[in-house]
């Protein structure tokens, strides 16, 4: 039985074996390469080769869709870094920053169609179903991408709006990964679409665990400062949970957002959220989510030896402390 | 016998059709409608429905590459724009203006991958031809972008290094173009390479003919001011012939070039490049891409009257004056 750390290191040779920084022009290939390179989680990949392997693909065949799934996520990411000005990213310059905002444009839109290319490796019989996969799941994720960017110019967005646009940003790609996976090994179609509720509803848990470290996660261990959305004026789950409990709560947050980014402003902001419940309500909402993400990997065909690793996936990342 | 304006009039249609702008969040889709809007010349899709007419494609099976392959000439527009800062295009704000660049950069990409999605919709027996195709050019005009971007930086770039260049930044896309109507009717590989070199060929003559008319256009028709390139200092067809033609004409080529920004420097750049012969070279250079562009034409197996069409297409671009 493969564990998580051996499809991580699947994932790490089959980058590095693709060598695109030694491709021409390099001032096209290196920031692919750097992009790509190691720190991230490669949950993504990981997912779609378990996925593959629980209803027995053949890996070779796995591999290129999952080294696309890695691309694609890499290529969001270096526009995000653009569109959202960060300078830092897994402990090291963005590649706008490292390059400039012109290389991060281009060699992000190479990315995507490297990641198509390394989609369409699929055997003939599950070719137009994996790139149907895919492109719709990169639609969704422009969708929400856009949808953040539109949320942080209102003050009322709700907390179904709110998972709506992390349903599209980020669970989609899960999603699709586990989607695809189990698709190239030819399971039915009611199994690709319970893999794919897994994938969305692991990513849902995900984005909540993330945005509750963000503020409450251990400062020894979370890796980054503790209270950088609250600092950025982001809008979380935590947020607008808080607005949708009364018009005392949401006044308070509202105050406390207007506060001057400093160390006060989190104290101040982690005490409005203690007093209104926020903490449980996001425990109780990443336990709900990550067990309807278990409830759909039960209802499969996957026998039950072959569903651990996936199981063990939901665990890591709900009792991830980073 | 369908003329060239009863393509480009299919074309308008089945973009008209696909309501774009109607699709939500508008704030994703509405600049991907304009960015597709009127006023370019369609020159791609029609190439790609002309060619796969010749080889008695059926229509239906046609018409989503073609808006395909005009989805991702105007994606790459946008990001160029961005990547140029030009602030006009086809006489309207470009995207970036008119909304602004995260927009330009997020909708790019959403054109990016319904490009993709367009293509896919050919039937099975050529869709991994079709995508590859696709790709491979896709990768191409990056190539040719991150190229040109790398050549602003230096002043010893050669003619041959300037060909190769637009063939990828510019031409590979009219030889996909050709070359996907041709394979999409089913022709023979001979033929769908010689259809790409068609393209190809008729692309490099297009864009030598941009960069001769910008500065050697007439300002009645040009639709544009006359010596743009020479002001932003771009390099160009001319610039890189006149380089080769020895130190004396180079370093006057440089002098020229140091200029200040005026309508004097475009004077002076034009009599350099008149004693330098440039004209005549120009010419020349066209007249022997658009006659190869026509003799891989001849070599297919397309019948004479089917290939009048495409002919029609070299003599149009050739005698165009905008």
């Amino acid at each position: 039985m493969k564990e998580i750390s051996d499809y991580s290191r699947m994932v790490e040779e089959a980058i590095a074996a693709k060598r695109y920084g030694a491709m021409r022009p390099s001032s096209l290939y290196e920031p692919v390469e750097y992009g790509l390179q190691k720190g991230g989680k490669r949950l993504r990949p990981v997912m779609l080769l378990m996925a593959g392997d629980a209803f027995g693909a053949d890996t070779a065949c796995l591999t290129d869709a999952a080294v696309g799934i890695e691309m694609f996520h890499n290529f969001t990411l270096l526009h995000d870094d653009v569109m959202d000005r960060s300078d830092m990213r897994r402990g090291r310059p963005t590649v706008h920053r490292r390059w400039d905002e012109n290389t991060a444009i281009l060699s992000g839109d190479t990315m995507l169609t490297l990641a198509s290319s390394l989609m369409r490796q699929v055997p003939d019989r599950c070719l137009r179903g994996v790139l149907e996969t895919f492109d719709a799941m990169a639609v969704e994720v422009y969708e929400g991408q856009r949808l953040d960017m539109d949320f942080e110019e209102r003050n009322d967005v709700s907390v179904e709006q709110y998972l709506e646009m992390i349903e599209k940003k980020t669970s989609a790609l899960l999603g699709a990964s586990a989607r695809i996976g189990a698709y190239i090994a030819g399971a039915s179609e009611a199994d690709c679409a319970l893999m794919y509720e897994y994938g969305v509803k692991l990513g849902i848990a995900f984005q909540i665990q993330d945005d509750y470290l963000d503020l409450y996660g251990d400062p020894a261990t979370f890796g980054k400062p503790i209270g950088g959305d609250v600092l950025n004026g982001k809008k979380t789950f935590l947020t607008v949970s808080a607005l949708g409990l009364g018009d005392r709560v949401a006044d308070e947050v509202r105050s406390g957002m207007a506060l001057p980014a400093d160390a006060e402003k989190i104290e101040k902001m982690r005490s409005v959220y203690d007093r209104a419940g926020i903490p449980e309500i996001c425990r109780e909402a990443i336990a709900r989510y990550s067990g309807e993400a278990v409830a759909a990997l039960n209802a499969t065909a996957i026998s039950e030896e072959n569903r651990l690793p996936l199981e063990q996936l939901v665990d890591r990342l709900i009792h991830r402390r980073k």
